[in-house]
C-alpha cells in the first residue's frame, strides 16, 4: 500500500444489495487502511450503519454526505440528486479524491463524464480489469465502456492500457496484444484486421511494445502480454466467463481470481466501477483499488502520457465514425 | 457408447502438430472403441506408424488412403489434393462416415462446404463445442465457423444448437440462452439487441425455449441455459478463455474442462474440427465425438428438425445481408 491520505467518495445506493453489501465494504475497507477517509454518500441512516459499527478513531475518517436518491433506471443518465451525481460533484468541489460505485455501469460513467469531462482524445471511455497471472498483473479492457467494436477505439484503449499497466501496476516496458481467434497475421474479424494495421504502426506510451494478436487463454495466463485489448462486449463476458470457470473449478487460484471492481479511463476523475452483483468484499477491494489510483496519481499521469502516444490519423478517425 | 460401427476419415495431416499428436491419438481412439474403423488419410508411411503399432485385430479396422499434400495457407482453399479434400471426398464415395481434421478450421470448412455441400436455410456454418457443466452439458456456439455477429445469424444458430443438444445431448426441451454484457432485456450491443427479438418471435425445434440474454459465467456453469449463443469471433476467444481459466486453477473440473474438438453444423455430413494445438487426446476425443455423432444420426436429425423451426423474415434477411 502507498502511504497518503486517500479519500473515497462511496456510493452507498448503488448495487444489486446495495445498501446492505456497500455498508459492509466501507466497513471493511475502513478498518483495512488507517489512511482511508471515506465520504459516504447516501440516506443518513445508511452511512450511520457504518458509523455506528466503527470505533471513535475510525469514526472520525468518515463524512457523511446525506442524498436519498437512486441514479435511476439503466439505461437513463443518473438523476440530478443522485447518490451518484452527488459523489462526483464532492469531488469536483474538492471533498473527496476517487468515486466507488457498485451501481448501473451507465450511469456511473454517465455521471463521470457529465461532471469531470472526458479527456480530449478519448472519446470512448474504457473500463480497464485487472487479472492476476502467474507472471503478474493482466491488464483487460474494455470490460464493458462501449459495446461496439471500432478499429480507432481498439487502437487508443491499447494506449490506456499500456499506460495504466506502467502507472498502475509498474509493469516495466508492457507487452500489448490484441484478442482474436489466433495468433497468426490476419486472423479476426474486420474490426480486428483494422485494429492490428493501427497498432503496429502506433507509437505506444512508457516503453510498451505491441506483440500482435493473442488468444483467449492468455487472458488468464498472461504469458504473451501484460495488457490485452478488446472490445467492451467480448471483455465482460469473457470475464465473466473467467469468473465461472474458476466457480467450476472449485475457486479461484492463488493469486486471486476474476476481478470485481474496474477503473474507469477516459475521464477526468478517478473512478471505480464495481460489478452490479458486488459482494462486501468486491466493494472493500473497490475502495482499496480507487485509493491505490489516488495515491499513485493514475488518473492525471495516464492522461499525460498520452500525449506522447500516436494512433491513427485523421482519415482513420473519419472511417471509424462512418463505419462503426 | 452407441452401439453400431462408426468409420471414420481422420486427416493424418491437420494440426499444429501433425502428424505426431494425430497418429496418436488415432491409436488411443482405435483401442477405445471396438466397433471404429478408421480411414486413415496421409502420407503411407504415417498411417503404417498408426497400423505397425496396432494389434492383427485392430489392425483390421482400419483402412488406408495414400494421400500426400496437407491442406495449405490457412486463408486459401484446400488444395484438391490435400487430405482433408480426400477425406471428404472417401466420405462421399461411401468409404467412410464422418470426418475428423485438427487442420485450419477454415480449410475443413470449406472442403466440408465444397463436398457436401451446405443446408439450404443455413448460410453460415457453426462450430459447435459442448461443456461440461454442473447440471449438464452446455452447447455452445458458434465458436469460430463465422466470425461477425449477425443477428440473423444469431437466431439461426440458436435454432441449430437447440436441435444439436436435443439430438447429441439428449437434452430435454432445451434453454436456449443469448450471450450479453446483462441479464436484463435491452443490454448488448447492436447485433445482440436485434436477435434477441428475432429469438423472442422465433419458433425453436424440440420444445426448446428463449431464456433470454445470459452472461459469460453461464457458459462454463450452465444455471441459466443449455445452449448459449453468440458470434464466432466471441465464442472461440471465451471458449480459450476458460481453459486458460482451467489451467491457472490447477487443472479442470470434474466432468472435464474446455473441449478442444467442435462439431460443425450447416453441410451435410458429420464432421468435427479439432483445435489446431490439438493434443492425442484431444484428437481421440474428437474421433470419438464424430462416432457419437454419426451413431445417433446428429447431422441428417438436426437438419430435419430445421425444417419445423421458424426465424425471422426475408425482410430481416436483407437487412442481414446489408447491414452486417
Amino acid at each position: 500500500m502507498e502511504p497518503g491520505t486517500a479519500r473515497i467518495a462511496v456510493d452507498l445506493l448503488g448495487g444489486d444489495d446495495a445498501p446492505a453489501v456497500v455498508v459492509d465494504g466501507a466497513l471493511r475497507a475502513v478498518r483495512a487502511d488507517p489512511d482511508l477517509h471515506l465520504l459516504l454518500v447516501g440516506p443518513t441512516e445508511v452511512a450511520a450503519a457504518v458509523t455506528d459499527a466503527l470505533t471513535p478513531a475510525q469514526r472520525a475518517r468518515t463524512t457523511v454526505r446525506p442524498v436519498r436518491a437512486a441514479a435511476g433506471p439503466a439505461h437513463h443518465a443518473p438523476r440530478a440528486d443522485s447518490t451518484v451525481r452527488a459523489a462526483v460533484a464532492a469531488i469536483r468541489d474538492g471533498a473527496a479524491d476517487a468515486l466507488v460505485s457498485a451501481g448501473s455501469t451507465g450511469a456511473t460513467v454517465s455521471a463521470a463524464a457529465l461532471g469531470f469531462g472526458r479527456w480530449a482524445d478519448v472519446r470512448r471511455p474504457a473500463l480497464v480489469a485487472t487479472l492476476p497471472a502467474v507472471a503478474g498483473p493482466v491488464v483487460l479492457l474494455d470490460v464493458g465502456g462501449s459495446l461496439e467494436p471500432r478499429p480507432l477505439t481498439l487502437a487508443r484503449h491499447a494506449v490506456l492500457g499500456a499506460a495504466y499497466a506502467a502507472v498502475a501496476h509498474a509493469v516495466d516496458r508492457p507487452r500489448v496484444g490484441l484478442l482474436s481467434v489466433g495468433t497468426e497475421a490476419g486472423k479476426g474479424d474486420r474490426p480486428r484486421k483494422a485494429a492490428d494495421a493501427l497498432l503496429t504502426a502506433a507509437s505506444l506510451p512508457c516503453g510498451a511494445r505491441y506483440v500482435g494478436l493473442v488468444e483467449g487463454y492468455d487472458v488468464a495466463l498472461g504469458a504473451r502480454a501484460d495488457v490485452v485489448v478488446t472490445d467492451g462486449f467480448t471483455g465482460n463476458v469473457l470475464l465473466k466467463a473467467i469468473e465461472g470457470a474458476y466457480a467450476m473449478a472449485g475457486g479461484p487460484p492463488a493469486g486471486g481470481g476474476a476481478p470485481r471492481a474496474a477503473a474507469l479511463l477516459g475521464v477526468a476523475g478517478t473512478v471505480v466501477v464495481c460489478h452490479g452483483a458486488a459482494g462486501a468484499e468486491d466493494v472493500a477491494s473497490g475502495i482499496a483499488l480507487a485509493a491505490h489510483l489516488w495515491r499513485r496519481g493514475a488518473s492525471d499521469r495516464v492522461r499525460a502520457l498520452l500525449d506522447g502516444a500516436a494512433v491513427g490519423s485523421p482519415a482513420v478517425d473519419r472511417i471509424d465514425e462512418v463505419r462503426p
